[in-house]
């Protein structure tokens, strides 16, 4: 059962009921753009993961994007069926009945996905031309996330040329993603991860163009490191799915002088429910209402109250000495700890123009786990 | 959109789709049937904010509940939908179309209310008795959370002889609930913490009843603390939720050797999906399937596996020396840190019977923020 839509196109801001996942439509859009114009040059396949919501995939889209990522198989479904003609799984599909699933989605879309052993590659095969239809299949290869992936060089020369003969499948090329880098919080330390992870990645790519074989597309990358695979001349696509919206994790990243500014435009709107208890307001958005692997979420725009604590329904927010008066149902704005698996929270999106409901977006792919 | 169901009855626990939400009924069932034998001469309204599921409410009503608690106005639409006829909404209800909307659930069964304000009163009266209704209403005591609820003693009388005044409201007696004192770690901690929480409900009880007014209930208590409560000769209604299912962090609550034991019984049931990196398993299994608040998820029954790292849609498991054979679609059964968020992620609870699945049951109220 899907939750109550919180708000009605052109309600204003505190006719919303909390909490509610808002969306500041200007700063997002600003965030579209400023992405987009930074990767003309290459391909922009920006991770749906993130965000679960084909509504932002078509921005993505008409700003140029060549389609979209997921990492599982109903999202890469809830996706088609929303219309998105492009979708890379970034993960192993190994259950059979997902494989069965994932090629009944390449009738109607393009679909690829990535494999880092050799039975799997069968398993596509015999699934795909099966189905009467073609994979496109990247080869993972570890780049320092210690997760998926076999080795770069040979063993992933080995997996290619399987994939390159096996029937129903289409080899793409490479998929290099260093999830940890993301998060590295000094610029250097992003670079000095990314420009190992290049190295890698172009060692893997010769190895396989060496052997005849065609490696067109090297993708990966997050909104933390993007512009060191871009200017890497390994990378040709680029995966970040955050930028959009940002997290307060990403905040603690410390940027170049020269980065691209990427701002906060998604908040959970908390409703204050109770002010009895001296020194405290009590907010209706907790351990539900937020992930919190990345810590607690952070009061948008005030220093005199801060979110510090959490139970399953309850926020409780401090107030500082010589705190702005604070009322039941006053509304408050806060920064996700982060992002992705909080819009895993909900079912809607509320996009605001300023202070009025503009658009109310499904979280389409919302709890998509298998 | 609800997820996809994961299993269908009859299925084998092979055939199950992961990651999947599972419970082994049979563990289940004497949870329920224990705490129902150790509440005989109490009143047991047991929390469904834990499981957001109407199945589970008919089974706790079957052995003797005198109602249900949950935390939020959506999930009491949820359960009065299901036709579950007592529903205590734990939690103080502020915003005006909640109001409303909770008036609207007491046409059709019992609804009850905390307060811990005088405006609240006058809203929820009005409200009441604009609708033609009568709610329940126990006022909040803060007894050592500090979150919600007023002072014990005169602040609850003076919060009490408006309640008992007003119109459209039936005031039924204190609600006093010590979050915190449920996971505090020894049972002697647990003990003193509920003593003295007793002793300030009892004042405040006394208090109310020597003014003249009906105390007749006095509700509260969790997994952690119920035995405390019901023998204080204060509470009369008790609030467990997360018995029935039980978790990690429960699980590391030291116990004293005449409590009474839950066992395990929820687990989330995780395939691998990669075997590529030296030394790792990678499950499909992370952030978006577990609550991380209380932290990392325990595997079941195995000593040579741990769950050490989660990313969004990964799980790693660290395999010890020695370690058991482990291959691609391999199942493992997890513990997750914290049953309730856990919960909320998932749209199914897949009911086992040893290894075949024996029912499926909807989480009604999964996302029920509002």
């Amino acid at each position: 059962m899907a939750q109550r839509i919180p708000a009605r196109v052109g309600d204003d801001l505190a006719a919303v009921e909390t909490p509610a996942l808002v969306l500041d439509l200007d700063a997002f859009e600003r965030n579209l753009d400023r992405m987009a114009a930074a990767t003309t040059g290459t391909r922009l396949r920006p991770h749906a993961k993130a965000h679960k919501c084909p509504d932002v995939v078509w921005l993505q889209l008409s700003r140029g994007a060549v389609g979209v990522c997921c990492q599982k198989t109903d999202e890469a479904a809830a996706f088609v069926a929303a219309g998105i003609p492009d979708v890379l799984v970034t993960n192993e599909v190994v259950a059979p009945a997902k494989i069965a699933r994932l090629c009944a989605l390449a009738r109607d879309a393009t679909i690829g996905v990535l494999v880092d052993e050799p039975a799997n590659v069968i398993a596509l095969s015999d699934a795909a031309s099966g189905a009467g239809v073609t994979l496109d299949v990247y080869v993972e290869i570890n780049v320092g996330a210690d997760r998926c992936g076999v080795p770069p060089g040979e063993p992933a020369l080995a997996l290619a040329q399987r994939i390159a003969t096996a029937a129903g499948l289409r080899l793409r090329g490479l998929h290099a993603y260093h999830g940890g880098a993301q998060h590295l919080r000094t610029p250097d330390e992003r670079r000095a991860a990314i420009a190992r992870a290049a190295a890698l990645a172009a060692e893997t790519r010769d190895v396989i163009e060496n052997a005849g074989l065609v490696c067109s597309i090297v993708t990966g990358a997050g909104t933390g490191t993007w512009r060191h695979e871009r200017d890497s001349g390994v990378w040709n696509e680029l995966q970040p799915g955050s930028y959009p919206f940002m997290d307060a994790d990403y905040g603690r990243n410390a940027l170049a002088d020269d980065d691209i500014v990427f701002e906060q435009s998604l908040f959970v709107l908390a409703g204050v429910m109770s002010t009895a208890v001296e020194g405290r307001a009590i907010v209706d958005a907790g351990l539900k209402a937020f992930s919190f692997d990345s810590g607690l979420p952070q009061v948008h725009g005030r220093t005199d109250i801060a979110y510090v604590k959490a139970s399953d329904e309850h926020g409780v927010l401090e107030l500082a000495r010589g705190h702005a008066p604070i009322a039941r149902n006053d509304l408050v704005r806060l920064v996700p700890g982060h992002c992705d698996p909080t819009f895993n929270l909900y079912d809607w999106i509320v996009g605001l123009r300023g202070d009025r409901v503009e658009t109310v977006w499904s979280i389409a792919a919302r709890g998509a786990l298998g």
